[in-house]
């Protein structure tokens, strides 16, 4: 099968590889579509531990070819992150902080390939979806995990930073979430703001005055800043984006005491794929107008070395 | 009577002033101890706003002169704070921050004075309690409410920068609360460190490793730092220290992310006083063993015009 | 003015009252609309404590007549329930227990008259909205406040049993905060489920399975027995509506243990007019389409005297 | 090796069995002690779902004699039920209700054996701990997953309806975990109330009034009404024990809504084991004290089948 493989960071190529045969336990799957996320520049680069020679690729729609388990042609989507189930963290119930964390793209040969090969537990099948709106139930379900932490709350104003795709699905649902807020979307990227000022009809714009929750999608430690500065008394931070470990901001700890702030950090999403497979298939949110780039292997092999960046999301489409 | 006015910032002075008359729904309260507390300082020096002249001292153990409602001679506790109920914050059930919140010994006339005027709903009657306890009931209950946020989890390590009277109160209470905990403080003054070493057989240490819990007490943003860099994944900061506002740190959101830490402010103490109360009743904590300056009203002006610093706690005891 | 004085249980009549002066923080209020409400059928037939003779009606909407804090002309609703500040429940933060609780059209004079007069605490401006929206701000802070117990939880299956304006309200915001979920509501009123099919497009029918969350809205022990028998693991029910004291009902406790069950009841709803008014003003729920039954103050005697029912809502419209 | 095995339900016997070899990921522990708990009973009689012919006992101390992963001579206990990570429930984190839970003692051969097989995720290492207190590891971590549900809230007044040792587990725990509390156990035997008191210092008395939070531990109905009745504004009635599936109580809705009660079902311990060890290893409780009756396997099968209760807690010992 064709995949593309990143041999050490900095190094890749779109190469014949043999075709997985699946074990007991596992499916072999056929890939419809696989979305680029900013992981996959980070395991291109080298900024992220991965085990070299790797296939990326984590964002996972497609049907499956053999499975001792789901019927062959059943479409699906693939959780990436396998955690052992008896380290420490698993058995305190934080698999998210797995020692032995298995991931489908990163540690594994994930996506970026006609076939991928995964354990029964990371299968999560789902029907009568577009596949271009099924590729998202990962990063929703990432996102479902950030809204679990904040969910209780209620929220007048809602602040969002960074308005690539991960910003967007946040906006559209704490749309439906928190009936009556205000949502404001701050983005630098003028093309980006306008596409989602029309697609999603979100509101991109400056953040003015406080807001009660404040969540940081851009990736940058200038966003967690703006984050910081604008969250009002008895609010929340929501650290969702990975940022560069090495960038460090400054900030003033007697904020955090006058406001009764909530700093929360959001990692990994060990229990929500089920829920995001169960609202990608309600059909209430139309993910699939995220889509702008569809690329073939050597397309993304593009994208991943020259650091180019989708105008909103970009998958791989075989 | 007698009371210690701050006629403006760094102008004090030990007065003769009238003494105050309750009316309708008040309690005049003879003060048998005030403790001395970082806010005192802060007001002495103008760096707290106060409606200046004003009496300083909030944290009030005392015994009922007048009152339409308790009986001469109860011994009591006050709550200093008092919030409008018709603000905004009120009315969405946070009065720690109404915009119209009253405070005795800030905005009111406080406790380093032989009475002090208040309304009954900040009285708190109690029992068969040494005055030297009964005057943490107040700091006990801030402590209380920075509890109320983090007890939900299971803390395995402990982490408490700060070993003034308030580290030692959390000390204490986690000792108990978290059965199995692995407590330490942290302490830069060697002589507190020693008194609460050999008074409460807290461990007094160095930080080492990570830590589930680590609260911030020591009023300094470097605290706050050490706080930061020791939190371990999925662990909880809980800053309840006041830091001067302009004093800020460095830190790296790709830890907040990848820890999933929780960053909790701690600012006022709306609902405790009832059980801190109980708590102080019970006698399971002999806070009375924090007292180790006792000061008539000129000492408490000598404290607070030099910035002297109490070995452990300074109270003011008629 | 006119007033619909209920003298004692089972004895009232529409008479003429002096209207009422606002003293100082008070307002008095123009009566645009009042729901009516379980309740006041029971303030009627004697069931609930009022203080009688009482004028009844606490679902209100208006506009101010004359103030000291608000403009006269501005729409208002009106948080019937007023707390003391001062007891022990008021002061954990618990003041829906609050042991001096005044309610306006229970122990105060309420909303079937021409005016009323509340304290400014009691009142929230809102603005753009049809009155007949309005008046369901209380009620909907009802609902939120019972939303509020169980929101931090993903509902796959719901279950509502009871289709009268609450199980309706629930159904509506349930639909929006709970992405994906399937809803069905149980409802014994032919006429009604026909109606909720048709107006809102929500699912009436027959309860099946197991669900993750059931509220009871019926006002019946038989209904609670519908939601206890089919909430499933891990479930949630949301005890919401008044059933009478005396009406008992069989369950095995064992269910509760095995399933992990969590039944929790909902009673008053101290910190949620804010943001149900919030939420009335965003437009996203037009609640006025509940209203069936339009009636003066005789119209409203008589369905309290005969113990009519509406449609679905009835409101006094002067 | 020896082992107590129950061929049907009903029918027992000592027998000689096959000393099971670890494979790999497997651990052999050598039994030092196993607790005699209400399900060992239930599975005798048939009650409890068992995968017949089966050796009882889940409350496992010993040390292991060889593994893959621990050293023999390694003291450890033992967490009886082993989820499978792949269906819906273990999915969404809630692994208590695992669709193919596995339990050592119940669906595979249990403790009251010379040796036990299990999984090396199954297995805790503890150090320098009493047999007979490390044997309460289990039953401390479901109390422990019991307390997680409750220990948010602040209990000034509670319950506790059952002195067996689960109860007594839970006065104790709560006792240093809510400080100020005051906690009685209710308890029909006397010869347990006796012991309970002079042994712990636990007060066992009558319920009288309204607690806080109300603990069922007696496994009877009864206990349950008990607590229902005597739960207060607020206030949570944690249903921990196996009452029989058929047994079922009256109670009136009307007072889980009046009270705002909060009525909570506690299953098993999925993530409560590490925190369990820790306690035991802190030597802060001293649960030894509960073994009242050591009993080699023929007494054990002897108390199972006359259905005996020990004075308080009685234990394999070999
Ligand atoms: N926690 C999790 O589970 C999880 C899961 C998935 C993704 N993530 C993370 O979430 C973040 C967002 O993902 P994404 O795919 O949406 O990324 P993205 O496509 O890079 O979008 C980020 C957007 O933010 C803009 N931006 C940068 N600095 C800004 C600032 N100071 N103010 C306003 N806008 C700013 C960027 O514009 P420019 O390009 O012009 O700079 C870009 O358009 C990433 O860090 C990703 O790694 C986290
Ligand atoms: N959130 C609330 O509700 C609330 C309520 C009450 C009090 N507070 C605040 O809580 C804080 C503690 O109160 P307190 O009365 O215990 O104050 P304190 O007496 O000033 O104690 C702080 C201690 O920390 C030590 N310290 C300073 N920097 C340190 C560092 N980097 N590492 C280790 N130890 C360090 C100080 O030693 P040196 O003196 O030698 O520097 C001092 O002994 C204050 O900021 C106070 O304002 C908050
Ligand atoms: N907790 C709070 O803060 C709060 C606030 C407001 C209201 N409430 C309570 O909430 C409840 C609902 O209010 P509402 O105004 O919607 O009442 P409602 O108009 O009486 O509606 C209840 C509906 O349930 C139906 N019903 C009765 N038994 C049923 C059963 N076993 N299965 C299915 N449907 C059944 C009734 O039909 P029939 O008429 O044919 O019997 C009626 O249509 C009331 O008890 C009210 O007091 C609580
Ligand atoms: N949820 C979980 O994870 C979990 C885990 C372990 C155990 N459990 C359950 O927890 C319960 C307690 O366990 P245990 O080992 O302590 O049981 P136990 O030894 O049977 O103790 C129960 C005690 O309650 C007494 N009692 C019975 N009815 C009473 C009443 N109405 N009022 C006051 N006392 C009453 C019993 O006395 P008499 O013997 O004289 O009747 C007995 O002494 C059991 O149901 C057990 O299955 C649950
Ligand atoms: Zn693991
Ligand atoms: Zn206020
Ligand atoms: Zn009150
Ligand atoms: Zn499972």
């Amino acid at each position: 099968m064709k995949a593309l493989l990143i041999e050490s960071p900095g190094d890749s190529e779109v190469v014949d590889l043999e075709t997985p045969v699946p074990g007991k336990g596992q499916t072999l799957v056929k890939v419809l579509a696989c979305g680029i996320c900013g992981t996959d520049y980070k395991i291109f680069s080298g900024e992220t531990n991965a085990n070299y020679p790797v296939v990326p690729g984590h964002e996972i729609a497609g049907v499956v070819e053999k499975s001792d388990d789901f019927e062959k042609g059943q479409m699906v989507v693939i959780d990436p992150n396998r955690s052992c189930g008896e380290c420490n963290f698993c058995r305190k119930g934080m698999p998210q902080f797995c020692e032995n964390l298995q991931a489908t793209g990163v540690t594994e040969p994930g996506g970026f390939a006609e076939y991928v090969l995964v354990e029964n537990s990371q299968v999560y099948p789902l029907k009568n979806v577009p596949v271009e709106r099924a590729v998202f139930a990962e990063p929703l379900s990432c996102v479902l995990e950030g809204v679990k932490m904040i969910k209780h709350g209620f929220f007048d104003r809602i602040l969002i930073v960074g308005a690539g795709s991960i910003g967007v699905i946040f906006g559209l649902v704490f749309r439906k979430i928190f009936p009556g807020a205000e949502i404001v979307l701050s983005e630098k990227d003028e093309k980006r703001a306008e596409f989602v000022t029309q697609t999603f009809e979100l509101r991109v714009d400056e953040p003015k005055g406080e807001y009660d929750l404040a969540v940081e999608c851009s990736g940058t430690a200038e966003g967690f800043k703006v984050c910081f500065d604008h969250v009002g008394k008895g609010g929340a931070l929501l650290q969702f984006s990975v940022i560069a470990k090495n960038r460090t901001i400054d900030i003033s700890p007697f904020e955090i005491y006058r406001k009764e702030m909530k700093i929360l950090g959001s990692y990994l999403n060990p229990f929500t794929m089920k829920e995001a497979v169960k609202i990608i298939e309600s059909g209430e949110f139309l993910f699939e107008k995220l889509v702008t780039d569809r690329l073939d292997l050597n397309g993304v092999r593009e994208y991943l070395s020259s650091h180019k960046k989708a105008l909103m999301k970009g998958i791989f489409a075989p």
